[in-house]
């Protein structure tokens, strides 16, 4: 299975400094350094986290818990909203759901999250969650996220 | 705000050894000891984990990472129902949705499962975590998920 | 399976005159009169929606159809919410989630909306549909719900 | 926004047979005729519902209710997963989720079903519902669903 985006709108970014300040954020979530994940790419309404599988992080069969799943695809969405965002605001998620399809079993793990509609407050993302093993990838979770957009007071 | 069960329903557990069964599974979750969580009480249709505060689990702002807030109530909802199942099952994610109600602040998290509903099948489980500060509690999470019952080949 | 409070927080409404507000706000709903739901109960952070079974609302095995149970559970959770907002307000569904844990059958749906944490501009409830019968009662269904609160411009 | 799949895989249906399988169904619905919804199109891992817009299935602002839209989508959802599903079993809601993402007004709204996964028990399935009016389209409403394969005891 090979994802594609629910969404075919192109978005323009409010700061064209959208990327290092994605990035700037992503360096102080110590969760995202702990688990071993990097941001491997950004652009207008979306962001691409990949982890390498690590036998730390598993549950009790082996596989990639589901909770370590979430929080690289929650991350995903996290950061495609904030691509989208005013400079100088935070993001929060407000909440998620996810779907687990596969167990999460493969060499890397690739979490894409993607803007299906840019609000003021709040912006609603897709995110898709992509074990890669030699050649094949399979389709591991899905998420349905909003995230609201913090102004600073 | 102090939770308290949706569901009032007494269970009574199908396997009378559930709790050394659970916290076997448990120690096989080499998440679980990376992020340094403890499986701190198991009931029928009921589990509940600790997980102290830790800066290496952090978003940017310093709070838990959502993610890690899902993980450790992912597993709590995961061995609640692992309590009523029959000896020799095993029990997976669906999927699950949670809501984030406070930034995740304290000094201890304290995550709880319980069983709404349980099927053949699946299982339906009810959430929350709840941030300890000193003698004050603030709910920082609520699930609602969906856990399958494997019965092996 | 009788069901509780997740929360036993106590509320206490900002606009003493909540309750006239939530029954107007209810009676433009005309899909509520359409499907034959009336208003049972309104209190501080809870609403109560109560629906006959009908033959007209059902799915393919002749249960209620879970659209129509979402349904009831919807705005009741909307109007739990829509009782601790200020005078003025008016309130919207962001999202949600419904898990279903028996087919809807019975003489009557009773939806219970409970406000779980009453923020600014975001409101977290949960929702519960019980089916009656005679003298019991079944858990049919169990919400996540995330309501906006709209201030005028 | 026009949506796309968020899977490019191609379905192979178990039953060749499976289109008047699902229109079977759909008709036996009183809920989808009670609402004026039409089954407009079913193909291997799809399914298509339109609903005209109607004043007696709307909320307090005259907006097709959060209810209705969840309804079509559902029924998309089930449908989308009974085309891939063999014959003689039954297809029933485990839960969804939904994220509301504009007012539902417009002329007609076309809600789409989609399978990500098709499993031997479970499927999960991507929504969506768009309101059309005049030759534009809104995005409305987002669902991710898992759909479960009822077998014949």
């Amino acid at each position: 299975m090979i994802f594609m985006s629910l969404s075919s709108e192109s978005f323009t970014p409010q700061d064209p400094d959208f990327e290092s300040r994605v990035r700037a954020s992503f360096n102080r979530q110590a969760a995202m350094q702990t688990i071993g994940a990097t941001l491997a790419s950004v652009a207008p309404g979306m962001a691409e986290i990949h982890l390498p599988y690590d036998g730390r992080l598993t549950q009790q069969n082996g596989y990639l818990h589901a909770g370590i799943v979430t929080m690289i695809v929650d991350s995903a969405c996290g950061y495609a909203a904030l691509t989208l965002a005013p400079a100088g605001v935070n993001v929060l998620t407000v909440e998620y759901k996810a779907n687990f399809m596969a167990p999460a079993q493969g060499e890397t793990f690739v979490a894409t999250g993607r803007v299906l509609k840019a609000g003021k407050t709040l912006t609603v993302c897709q995110g898709e969650v992509r074990a890669l093993t030699g050649g094949s990838a399979t389709a591991v979770a899905a998420m349905l996220a909003t995230i609201m957009i913090l102004r600073p007071p």
